[in-house]
């Protein structure tokens, strides 16, 4: 399935959760990442995120999930940070 | 159409464009927003967005669309910031 991952963490957890990220998705905005992904691989990463975050901190992270890429469309306006290259 | 946006502008930009973005979608998260919205209303938000943004700063916003809401999955990790409330 095709995912896109948005989180909202306190600033002393954000470079733990880029890098967690990054072992699974693209990394394309700030906190923003989007990618194929498995079920397993996805229940995975929420797992370690949930050990890093801190709920009690507000913080959060939101997974939107597209059963096909197809079905979703992108569109960036303005700076283009990061072009999709295939990590696999 | 249902849509995702998000953006990464400059600290001193972050206050204008969660105020246009409000008057759009739902703020969902940090520079996360979501919600239905015809094609002219999207195109309305993003010229005004680009009055916004500058690129060279590399200001960036994304939307992610989806032809139906039921195409895509939503799912929350720790915090839910705002529960969608319908603006309309």
């Amino acid at each position: 399935m095709y995912v896109v991952v948005v989180y909202d963490v306190d600033q002393k957890r954000c470079t733990k959760m880029l890098k967690l990220c990054r072992g699974y998705l693209h990394h394309i905005q700030n906190s923003v990442f989007e990618g194929e992904i498995t079920e397993a691989r996805l229940e995975e990463l929420k797992i370690k995120a949930k050990k890093i975050m801190n709920e009690e901190d507000k913080d959060s992270l939101i997974v939107f999930k597209s059963r096909n890429e197809k079905w979703l469309d992108k569109e960036i306006v303005g700076f283009d940070k990061r072009p999709v290259d295939n990590i696999l």
